[in-house]
């Protein structure tokens, strides 16, 4: 059977966004077996045309029948128009890979990072979400330490860049560079030149805001252990795509520096990166635009029994989001 | 009697690297009490002048009778420097003010931040140290909640700005982000143009680098607690000139965020920014160029007992380095 006969009907709703055009690039890099592909987006973008394996496609607007006879359908849109669309996708019969948060923590929608909990696939119906970025990026290399000798506690804190909020936030992080480059007595002190921020999402009570939250709620539930200790500070820094995190993490389980590479560099989708007399690691930029998430700096912490410090780094837009997707529909194709 | 009367005589060695300019704005700004004051550089810069008060003062080079009648030196030298021109210092009996690294661990030099420990300038014997610039800034806003709760362990992580490697490495960011605008595919993973990369200090045989051990052992040193439970991953950033550092801290005591703010917003030189609604706090941006140290985002750990996340920024030139200077030495005439 050649590819093109057992070929998917696909949709993407958000193609015009960064993860959307991911997306598509991911789509196109690995092969994806596709019979048609149709390209969803806002007004504004409607009619314009983006180019997929050498052919322009037409960007549509999302109509009452726009989901019938797609089997896929990648949903890379903010929380609204997940909301709004989801229902047509729903009642068409298509299955929906979300990576909004709309849906992430809903017990009968799965959470999964397919090299982490694709059995979690199984009994899907017909919703499957991708989880925050930070969260992939956090867990990859943290979960086959955790097969081995079980997580206790993480403390992280993140370096998001700019990506994670979309094309506009990429932007402004270049105009307002720009801009502080030619005038360096800017008196905004949220300007997002040579500058870093706590992450702007909303507050909830307990003191944490929104984007923490998610990262200790999605991580309990991908690790299927909702008592996880997980307290994480996340920052905006003044990088363009690829998220960093420092971690602190207790097992409940010893084990030497030598098991823990072992473990980490043995598991698919994970590369250690250090060279300790270089003192050279992973950076965002060398991350930026690869699908593996890096790791290094491993050190036990001196003061603390059983614990690890590492040094995580990976694309924001690919494993962090795109590539993720795209791996779920892999996982559910085969 | 008037200010000139009661007047020192003043050197500083390291005139024109960035702290030595700081320095010279401090003593300028807080009014000092000067009778003379003599700049030292390296031989490149000697001859040319650098105006203080409206004055134009020369650039000398350092020679065996240099500190000759001078009360007090500000070292603001490299390693090298300070370890080379110290003796001649001594020798002269002026009493020395070292922001470098050299001698901070020696048992019998005091090291100090004035609102913490200035107890320990009383039996100095000429030669003072002022911390590392990331121990100042994470200290400030800590050191009131450990006189009331006491730390048990911090966990910690910076985002340190470019100042930290002096001139060179800002002008650095500068160059560095100026060509990553130009060409966006630059190869180079360890370029500054927005990117950031694990402190690049050499490494101990316990997997932390200088930068972290310094921050561990000056801390242990200032609380005057060998056993504080500390670990910290230290990160450079894309910022010129401002610290920032999320940390997860113990303490031995309960208590309520009330009490945390009372505690932090009493203390002089710390204050607290933080406005929820907002979601606005203290940048890098922010905090530059001002004296004091930042904080807020209290939050209590929700997954361990007693223990405050928060989020600290200060200025790496001024209480992180020149500020804290010369304080010591407002502390030695007053």
């Amino acid at each position: 059977m050649s590819d093109k006969d057992r070929g998917y009907h696909l949709a993407l709703l958000g193609a015009t966004g960064v993860v959307g055009r991911e997306i598509l690039n991911v789509l196109e890099k690995r092969n994806f077996p596709i019979k048609t592909l149709r390209l969803f987006a806002s007004l504004n973008s409607v009619g314009k045309t983006i180019s997929f394996q050498e052919n322009p496609l037409k960007i549509e607007r999302v109509e009452e029948n726009s989901f019938k006879g797609i089997d896929f359908a990648f949903f890379a849109a903010g929380g609204a128009a997940t909301r709004e669309f989801y229902p047509l996708a729903k009642k068409a019969g298509c299955t929906v890979i979300d990576s909004s948060s709309c849906f992430r923590m809903e017990p009968t929608v799965p959470l999964v990072i397919p090299e982490i909990n694709k059995h979690a696939l199984k009994n899907h119906q017909g919703l499957i979400a991708s989880p925050n970025c930070t969260v992939s990026i956090l867990l990859m290399p943290l979960y086959p330490l955790h097969k081995s000798f079980r997580l206790k506690r993480i403390v992280a804190a993140s370096y998001q860049a700019a990506s994670g909020g979309g094309k506009n936030l990429m932007n402004k992080l270049i105009e307002d560079t720009k801009a502080s480059l030619k005038d360096n007595s800017i008196e905004d002190s949220y300007t997002y030149g040579f500058n870093l921020f706590p992450h702007p999402t909303p507050f909830a009570t307990n003191g944490y805001v929104q984007e923490e939250i998610k990262v200790i709620e999605e991580s309990r539930k991908i690790l299927q252990d909702p008592r996880l200790a997980l307290s994480i500070t996340c920052v905006r820094v003044p990088v363009l795509r690829a998220h960093s995190i420092a971690v602190n993490a207790e097992f409940h389980t010893s084990f030497t520096l030598e098991e823990a590479y072992a473990n980490m560099s043995g598991f698919p989708g994970v590369r250690i990166i250090e060279d300790r007399e270089k003192n050279r690691f992973a950076t965002p930029l060398f991350a930026a635009k690869k699908d593996e998430v890096f790791c290094g700096r491993l050190r036990f912490d001196a003061c603390h029994p059983n614990t690890l410090e590492m040094w995580i780094v990976g694309d924001q837009l690919l494993k962090g989001a795109a590539l993720n997707a795209v791996q779920i529909a892999e996982n559910l194709v085969n």
